[in-house]
């Protein structure tokens, strides 16, 4: 089944980790029961000066699946003074160009 | 086998696809052939004044392998004129936190 990628770029402070992860696990809990949801991955840098600290890489069955989670109590979430804090750049993607490593065999 | 994503966030300016396709073909031909490449998945945004309109995301056995990629063959393909039009926000990562609805039964 091809799934349509949501890509979000976060700026956390330094020190602002768990603060960060607190809200994230609030709004990914409210956005994996929803109709469309497929799968996420959260990913957290190594390096903990990089400029995107967390990249969440989500996977929706349609971009309208998408947004039709986006509703009222989505709002309410994101309505929080943590949010505040976080820069986000999200974004809804498709695949163009993938490759993977021969197997060895 | 645990991987390393590595996630490269570009900025493309309108009409500089094509341009950056073909630079960035380049670039994955030649790191996907370099020991510790795993796969890649490049994404392009649905909508075309996105911030980031086209983000890579790729798996690495290490970073110690990603790193030593970064050879001096790399380093001639990215002293081109074409590299010079596409900001680019590249970062090591881990994985932190997945989820994947349950399968319909």
């Amino acid at each position: 089944m091809s799934t349509v990628p949501f890509i979000n770029c976060f700026e956390v402070p330094a020190g602002k980790d768990d603060e960060f992860l607190a809200f994230w696990l609030g709004i990914n809990a409210h956005m994996r029961v929803k109709p469309g949801y497929v799968s996420h991955r959260l990913h957290r840098s190594l390096d903990a000066g990089a400029r995107f600290r967390y990249v969440n890489v989500a996977e929706w069955t349609s971009a309208e699946a998408w947004e039709a989670a986006h509703d009222a109590e989505f709002a309410a979430l994101l309505a929080t003074s943590e949010f505040r804090d976080f820069v986000s750049i999200p974004g809804l993607y498709e695949v163009v160009h993938t490759g993977h490593v021969a197997p060895v065999g």
